[in-house]
């Protein structure tokens, strides 16, 4: 029986990795939650898992949930430090680090010096600090397994390749809502049609990097440090279908690639089970129903984020940050109805533009970086607002 | 310095074997050729790699090459016995098994039994003893490593991953010439029009048999053989392009798939790299310049020997060494032009009717088995013509 932490456990990847938990009974139960302030969906997966720890955002709602909880139930904490408290808690085989964005950053760092198995989801935080974390995680002994369903097929594909055989490492992109909307309209889309995804149910702030792609440049500089491959040795392929989730070109010309049906259950239960597998949480792929695979090249003029999160990827250093902590920013943003979807990109790009490389060697520095930047980025803001 | 023997020097897989060696010279040399009656590409084939040790099929032909060498060059042999003394040499570290059809079968023994590295294309011998010559693999230690493009694709996916953790093995088939051909016209195709392969340049057996799928029902029953699967483990995906080769469903839904340029020397190449892999010996693939890949079911109307070659499959024993001994006589007699294209499955599918299955134990039961079966294929031969 494997005791499973979950930091950020009231989102889509923690409710998903929480279905996977329910259907093995037999193998998983849960130790500990971290969630943001849905309390009313927390308190009902206490009830139906039973954790020994949970923590929320804020104080209050700490207090709150302990009123409601009575005198059983599991330890309450919260905050930064008590998200860090379920990342690097004993009472746990794996975490699953789940909370978007750079706040997950502290609480997958507890995870990772702790030496456990981390499940990881935020890909915000291998963004941002993923030679820090690389190292970390050799010193602990922590196995770090990408959920992310890109990163969680090129895992599979390279298996125990050697890395000297490795060519070049494919990840796919649907393309997201605007794939085929002229270009000219496509400043001018709306929260709502920036939000339909036509494949993927994520939660909001993904699916809108999903329609700029900038999730895809986050995720090159993710696969960049989990699998220790140099800025070239990265591409995208646009496939609308996301059904081949990546590919790996190997030196002698071969390619192995992985499919699954678009549902994050795959990717999370892969990340549990790992080595092994275990029975599917999905139905099947049906490639002669599905009957055809399109692949295309992806275009920056459409989404001229890629351009600036290439730089970022050969950059290194404290550019990723930036490019990160403007994004979230600018996503919040238009999220917020304060700026249209065009102004994402730029907001973006004039923070890089802006920004001046600092060399990180620590987590403050990443902080630091991360905190100038979203200063830079609301300034921007200020003046297109 | 890996020296290399090829049974089957002058064929289409000999050739390729060859050009890869010569591509990497630094790492492979050639130690010793069996060949049929092409003895001039022979010769040429002595003077260029050198080897030792030399075999043909006739005794007339092995003593035009001794005159022909002069005092120099290689040790030449003859018959089933020289080329077995190919397969089972001390002087090489690799052995390519590339002579077509169940002739194949006795060097390939030797190969095994010698206990070195197989480099398996002769799919015919683990057709017709897949159950004898994974015994004796296992008695001597030999390595066997595919180089059908299909098995090659499956043994990449598999890498190391746990056998109870995969689910099903799926091969593609190009569907041949006649994938869309209006079924009534199919009986009545020519040679040429059956040679002539869309995706493939393959040796003429090879590509009669694509064209009436059974070579997809051998390979079936070889995968069986080489991954120790169930045949309720192994399906079909038909897939015109050629680019996917074999994919596999892992026990959680996941899928692994192999894909490559469709160029024999890719898979020639990693059966004598593996665990290693070398530069590619032809331009990589390129998917966004593809851009789509096309799958279907196939249809037993079309190809009605799959369904024998699924009987074969599931009955085991004498059954497989029965349907290759038939389809090999039928194929020769249509190349002859002693038969239509339609009489191909007429005859494989009486001689299966006909067939009383044997227990196969040894290497004298599948003689045996193969000499009653083509007695039998000929009488019904006599019978159509």
């Amino acid at each position: 029986m494997k005791r499973v932490a979950i930091l950020g456990s009231t989102g889509t990847i923690g409710r998903n990795t929480l279905a996977v938990i329910a259907s093995h009974p037999e193998a998983f139960c849960v130790s500990a939650l971290a969630a943001g302030s849905n309390l009313p969906l927390l308190a009902e997966q206490i009830r139906f898992f039973r954790p020994d720890l949970v923590s929320l955002g804020k104080k209050e709602d700490a207090v709150a949930l302990r009123r409601r909880l009575g005198r059983r139930g599991p330890r309450v904490v919260f905050g930064p430090e008590g998200a860090a408290e379920v990342g690097g808690g004993a009472e746990s085989d794996i975490v699953v680090s789940a909370i978007t964005g750079i706040n997950g950053l502290r609480p997958t760092l507890a995870a990772i010096r702790s030496g456990r198995r981390l499940a990881l989801a935020n890909k915000e935080s291998m963004v941002v600090a993923g030679a820090l974390l690389r190292r970390e995680a050799r010193a602990s002994g922590a196995e770090i397994i990408p959920v992310d369903s890109e990163h969680s097929g090129v895992f599979q594909c390279l298996a125990r390749e050697k890395k000297r055989n490795v060519g070049k490492v494919i990840l796919t992109a649907s393309g997201g809502p605007f794939l085929k909307t002229p270009l000219r309209e496509i400043a001018g889309k709306t929260v709502a049609e920036a939000l339909n995804h036509p494949r993927w149910k994520m939660g909001r702030k993904v699916t809108i990097d999903s329609a700029t792609m900038m999730n895809k440049g986050l995720e090159l500089i993710e696969a960049r440090w989990l699998f220790d491959l140099s800025p070239e040795a990265l591409g995208i392929l646009v496939h609308p279908q996301s059904i081949v989730h990546a590919l790996v070109e190997m030196r002698d010309g071969s390619v192995l690639a992985q499919l699954s049906p678009t549902d994050m259950k795959i990717p999370i239960q892969y990340a549990l089970t790992w080595p092994e597998r275990f029975a599917p949480a999905v139905p099947p792929l049906d490639l002669a129903a599905i009957a055809r695979l399109e692949f295309g090249r992806p275009d920056e003029r459409r989404f001229p984020l890629l351009r600036t999160a290439g730089w970022a990827l050969r950059e290194g250093e404290s550019a990723p940050v930036a490019l990160n902590a403007a994004n979230e920013v600018a996503v919040e943003a238009f999220l917020g109805g304060r700026i249209g979807f065009g102004g994402i990109r730029a907001v973006v790009d004039e923070t890089a533009a802006g920004h001046r490389t600092t060399c990180i060697a620590s987590l403050e520095d990443v902080l630091e970086a991360d905190r100038e930047a979203r200063l830079l980025a609301h300034s921007i803001l200020k003046r297109r607002c």
